[in-house]
């Protein structure tokens, strides 16, 4: 694993991170996957060569991520078709590995939907290639979305930091490889940029309570020879009173139409100190986060947690720990904890939102609304 | 250990807890501390029969805590001279056991002098006992001073926060019992608060990266029978955001002549957000915390600590980890950290200070120095 005083020249880059695969026969068919809770201790594939296997590893958290969940979803019933499986069935068993997980269920009924309609002239492999089509063609659309969000985010730093020397980026939890079919949202804008030669420095929260920027994050920088530092959530703080961040940037887990930002636990209070600091705060995200459906910041229900993700820790999330116990316990018995899984970020402490489609800034629900509009993203329901 | 459910009814406290006391023989001489790095898991006694055993309590954190740490060098200094030994040499080496902790060697000194002024007249058990008399009034005199905070500061609340109902604090670190010859700085406001009835909830910072909010603070909560929650520290702003923290409450490491604050790291984010959702940010803290040498905020060298207090997580500070190494790893190899130990608050966002002589609010130099002016402490170089 690379130190990041060991740096990648920029221009050579690092190969590309296998993150989710399809394989065919003879090692196939299955959906090989990068078990993320063994990151970063070691990269190790998860082969799973039925629906049940892939579920498990949903649950576990082997793959996370919205988008990856989503192509995730996809290939788990392209998997089903190709055994010769009840597709409807195994689509079902995938969206109901995490309830929540509002891509996992797009995923898995958009190839469903395209193997029923080709399963019209009678089942069989023929079906099972237009699942896996469909599959590759969602896998292939995250990852061309992530391209573009990475090319307006870097446009847009040139704007908003015109001077020389690189940007100081600060980012939370994680939003690159591990999470898409591509390099992410706001990671991939930093690894444009530090492709580029315009990343002077990423400052990486740690993200507690389950560590996805120690675990994850500064994994994927060390990957990519990127200049980081890791730091403890509330010593951003410290940072900014320096001047030592010339933009915060991070994902979403949802926007609503107003463009309220609902993102992992610990982005409002980076939006308040980069506000009182004068810093742009920008979000990365594609408009299938935009959720029009959604009022404003107050509408959007959020999810608290188990104590124990506090009140223990565990470096491996998923497997044990993280909502499930057995961690180290750190607090008295009994603590109660407060542990929202995120937090609402309104739209004037956010500079701009950079879509696959653009980026608006100012924030505004028109603005937004026209961004959706224009997204090329199939909608089913 | 009380679970906050099972709450001490108001008025009936538990016994106090036993922190730090003076053995005499049979049992002793000896300093018996409370060891600190098995907390919260038990509540165990180390016996420091001479000099060498009580500096490496201090090294491992066994004790910790400013106030606490100088009445540990103070009863360190009277127990070499109960045993007869140098007491110039215990003074130096209990002082160089945490050279940064200014307390400590205030303590060990003070009681030092006491020794040699009453040694004048021949070393032996007289000047031991007036040694032994320097350190317990050490002791008494921290006591005093917290529980004066105590009182000032729940006049502050009832001033700053007219409403019914109770208030509802939320602190960082560990300010309590563990740190002190009494109950504490900020913490001793709370339990005042709770033991009069006026607090309504305690929310508790976990304090990475050493998790003293967790491991401590929720210790001493729970055993007082205060309703609590424990929330990680990035969670602070949610809980702004929906308006259920009606002041901050913080303790100091050190205050510059100009009120900056210098306190655990993660407390100026806490007085940015206080700011932004306009709730007061108090800071309590002796008066012997203020140094008036140090001109402004910028004057105070931040001390970065070890990257393993991040990269690594232990349970147990001192003993692994906590900057040694030996913790659960949770980052890749190589990871850089950026850990600064403490974080500067500037004085126009702090509400009030709190001291045992007053409080002034707003804050500015003259005010301080005022209250210092009229401090009984003791002045030693």
């Amino acid at each position: 694993m690379a130190d990041q005083d060991a740096q990648t020249p920029v221009g050579i880059e690092p190969p590309a991170l296998s993150v989710l695969r399809w394989a065919e026969p003879p090692e196939g068919p299955a959906v090989v996957l990068l078990d993320q809770t063994r990151l970063p201790a070691e990269e190790a594939e998860l082969v799973c060569a039925d629906v049940p296997a892939l579920v498990r590893a949903i649950r576990t958290l082997a793959v996370r991520g919205a988008p990856l969940l989503g192509i995730a979803g996809g290939y788990g019933v392209a998997l089903a078709a190709a055994r010769g499986e009840d597709v409807a069935r195994a689509a079902e068993l995938l969206e109901q590995a995490r309830p929540t997980a509002v891509n996992l269920g797009y995923g898995a009924r958009r190839v469903a939907r395209a193997y029923e309609e080709a399963a019209g002239s009678g089942p069989g492999p023929e079906a099972a290639a237009v699942a896996l089509a469909e599959a590759r063609a969602l896998h292939r659309e995250d990852a061309e979305a992530s391209g573009r969000m990475a090319q307006y985010g870097l446009e847009l730093l040139a704007e908003l930091l015109p001077g020389g020397g690189g940007h100081r980026l600060l980012t939370h939890c994680n939003t690159g490889a591990l999470v898409s079919g591509g390099a992410g949202t706001a990671f991939a804008v930093a690894l444009r940029a530090y492709r580029k030669g315009s990343l002077r420095h990423l400052w990486v929260d740690e993200t507690r309570p389950l560590l996805q920027g120690a675990r994850l994050t500064a994994y994927e920088a060390g990957r990519n020879g990127m200049p980081y530092s890791l730091l403890t959530d509330s010593a951003a703080g410290s940072l900014f009173a320096a001047g030592e961040v010339d933009a915060v940037i991070i994902g979403a887990d949802r926007i609503a139409a107003d463009g309220s930002v609902a993102n992992k636990v610990g982005s409002y209070p980076l939006a308040v100190l980069a506000k009182y600091h004068h810093v742009p705060f920008v979000v990365v995200a594609p408009t299938t986060t935009v959720d029009l459906g959604t009022v404003d910041g107050t509408s959007i229900v959020v999810e608290q947690r188990s104590a124990t993700e506090v009140t223990e820790f565990t470096s491996k999330p998923g497997a044990r720990g993280g909502g499930e116990g057995g961690g180290t316990v750190v607090a008295p018995p009994g603590t109660k904890a407060y542990n929202p899984a995120f937090d609402i970020t309104p739209p004037e402490l956010v500079t701009a939102i950079v879509t696959e489609e653009g980026v608006i800034s100012p924030v505004t629900g028109v603005g937004l609304a026209e961004l959706c509009a224009r997204s090329s993203q199939v909608t089913i329901s």
